[in-house]
């Protein structure tokens, strides 16, 4: 077959632009198989065009202009891998007004740009892809975009960062402390040099956003989602969860609750015996719960060049089908890409149907009325009539203890752990809040969620 | 939106056609507003139409006749779920040779008649997919033929028979015997009257055939592989391996070797650290490695009314949006269904790219020189001298111990456990039948391979 190619711009040749490159040669035969039609990368925007690099751009129309890319006459599918929210904006929208497919890894700019690039989409019916950006190699967003379009989820609960889920697995597999953990994370590549949004949860929230888009057909602004991260986690936390039967994981959760959608990013304590328990290291697993098909997960590598890559082709691929599927059947418009308003997975917001069924889609539950359990650690005085006052300002807030245990430690202090029943959030944060006040607590109270359905 | 409805035939209304049905009507807004056209059954072939069911068929010209529905001018997508490979053969050949799209839940037609499928669809192009024949609720087949596509798999892992997936958790869980478990089994709906095909592994081996054929596209005859059930499976093995931090897995594997496919299907001892050791019960896990990706796990229900009934859903939603897209295009055919030749997961046999790279796509790895550890006991004679015959047939085929135990037992037996080191499987057997021709040996001696790549 001989069939002309799909032609591709792309911005950004790092490694995960240099890691497609790769595969775009390596599978150039698979490739053409399975399309019908050869995938060309026809123009490339680099920051430093001179500069040597691994990646092959022999034939390709190289530039320093993003715009000059996503202008291009010829255009079908342009591809973002730049980074940076405004960067990234200007490229991206004008290609989504031409009518031109994007496909980027960059959940920076759909957090921030989102409504922008929606409706730079809107007039044109350009589709948006983004696999990439959200649990990496794994094909979560199209399965979600595909067969279980229609399935009714109820529950999310996701480990979308590997840089936290590497330093949690870290201390615990091997006793060290959040800081050794973070250098061993930084030395292997799996922590930034400045890993703020890592740690912060920052990440895990963009992400949670664009998932729950997706799984509950809802928008979601992610700085609309209540964030902790794992700064403060102690490995004594890890050690005496363990004696419970816990893991620490840092998790985006989304669940579908009677007044609204309940949705957090924060550290918490799982049963061992969870799936998402045995997700550790660099891996990513995405949990979801739906009316008919049950407990599902999608687990895979959430970070690195060739995964990243790979996640993008797999979006190509899908786009380029439709577009020479579309070129089969003699439509019009072969250089404006795909024109179809459906199969998208970036909705216009307040259009898209809502998976919830009844009520109102993006009614939220808040944070304080979350009722969950908590791991409580406590380091006060070790002396008699310590417990009593702690005792009682927990039951005064409504917080009541499942399980206690007091270890005797040194220089006259004792530790006690608490794991609650389940309380309300607000509650539970007021008790410990009042307790760290008291004068026989020698240091701020440590305080985790257990999720444990 | 009226845009005219995408029209299906409906061969089969038991437990899953009712599920669909139901999903069908309860997403019927979402399934709309994602497709923007309806999908409607317009008609069904059952057994007996006087059957009083839950499935509401109103609207829907019931016949005894699945030819009839097949044969339909107006026919977009033909869903088969009676069951059986001879009386679906005909109705399912017959809308592939009309073009008409087609979706089956009927691994055992596909697994028999596969080959006569696929030149009956040749003419047409025709799609048919089968996405709720292998691992239930789990969009894999999906994912293998959209995004991942073009990945180079070297390894597939895979739990995907529910029944006897339950039956060695069960044992292992709550101590009980095989007899027991098959028995919980049956009570709760977990296996069938008769539960032949799961326990000898045969639905496993039509499975991963067909999962292969996604992920290493190559053809593979089901009975081409070696394969194994859990029958005989003793209460005892799985005590014994536990003290060795293995759980028994019933697993279908597939490794691309140097010299061709490594394919096979037999009870495993797995590390419990593995994540498909905590795929428990009635749940599937495919258990994937691939070039660019790294590890990859989608884990659902393997099986049930309701999963099985949204897979199909996920396939003809699948369909449906190509179809709506071609008529959108204005292309011709719109009674044919899809004509397009690519993006299908059942391409001729020997024409598809096989995604192994180099070398001869159909060479096979046989079992004979698979290099694996193994799980012996052995029951003997507890007395002086028994142990140095066993130990020197051993070494005499090969195959050298890694750990041993000896327990002492009752009426002068003991039982004798090792771990071997890795060996030739043709060697390990030997030895094993050796062995068993001892006199010291009173029973028929158990061994169990170790999967831990």
């Amino acid at each position: 077959m001989t069939a002309p190619p799909v032609r591709i711009g792309l911005l950004g040749c790092g490694v995960v632009g240099s890691g497609l490159l790769l595969l775009l040669r390596e599978r150039s035969d698979a490739v053409e198989a399975s399309l019908g039609a050869p995938l060309r990368v026809v123009a490339a925007a680099v920051r430093q065009p001179a500069k040597p690099r691994e990646a092959d751009l022999k034939g390709v129309e190289v530039t320093t202009e993003p715009l000059a890319v996503a202008d291009r006459p010829d255009l079908d599918i342009l591809v973002e891998l730049m980074g940076g929210a405004e960067n990234a904006l200007p490229p991206v929208r004008r290609a989504l007004e031409r009518g031109v497919a994007v496909v980027t890894a960059n959940k920076h700019l759909l957090s921030v740009h989102g409504e922008e690039l929606e409706a730079a989409r809107a007039a044109t019916g350009a589709p948006l892809r983004y696999e990439a950006s959200v649990g990496g190699a794994i094909p979560v967003l199209q399965a979600l975009d595909h067969g279980l379009r229609t399935e009714r989820f109820t529950l999310l609960v996701a480990i979308l960062n590997g840089t936290t889920n590497f330093i949690l697995s870290t201390m615990e597999r091997e006793g060290r402390d959040f800081a050794e953990a973070l250098d061993a994370a930084r030395n292997l590549g799996f922590a930034e040099a400045d890993p703020t949004l890592d740690l912060s949860g920052a990440d895990t929230s963009q992400k949670l956003a664009l998932l729950v888009r997706s799984a509950f057909r809802v928008p979601v602004a992610h700085d609309s989602i209540p964030t902790e991260g794992i700064v403060g986690m102690e490995l004594e936390d890890l050690r005496q969860a363990e004696r419970f039967g816990y893991v620490a994981k840092l998790l985006g959760i989304a669940i579908r609750a009677p007044v609204g959608l309940d949705l957090r990013v924060h550290p918490a304590f799982i049963p061992k015996r969870y799936l998402l328990a045995s997700v550790r290291d660099e891996f990513n697993g995405i949990y979801l719960r739906g009316e008919a098909t049950g407990n599902m997960m999608f687990y895979g590598k959430g970070a690195g060049a060739l995964p990243t890559a790979q996640a993008v082709l797999g979006d190509v691929l899908d786009l380029a089908r439709e577009i020479v599927a579309r070129r089969r059947a003699g439509a019009p418009g072969a250089a404006g890409g795909v024109r179809a308003r459906e199969g998208l997975s970036f909705e216009p917001s307040g259009h898209g149907h809502a998976r919830g069924g009844a009520g109102d889609a993006a009614a939220r539950l808040p944070l304080d009325d979350v009722r969950t359990k908590y791991y409580l650690r406590f380091l006060v005085d070790d002396r008699p009539g310590v417990l009593a006052p702690l005792a009682e300002r927990l039951g005064s807030h409504g917080v009541s203890i499942a399980q206690m245990f007091q270890n005797a430690g040194v220089r006259g202090e004792a530790s006690i752990v608490m794991l609650t029943h389940e309380a309300r959030d607000r509650d539970v944060r007021d008790a410990v809040a009042v307790i760290s006040a008291l004068k026989s607590v020698r240091k701020s109270p440590r305080a985790v969620r257990i999720f444990d359905l």
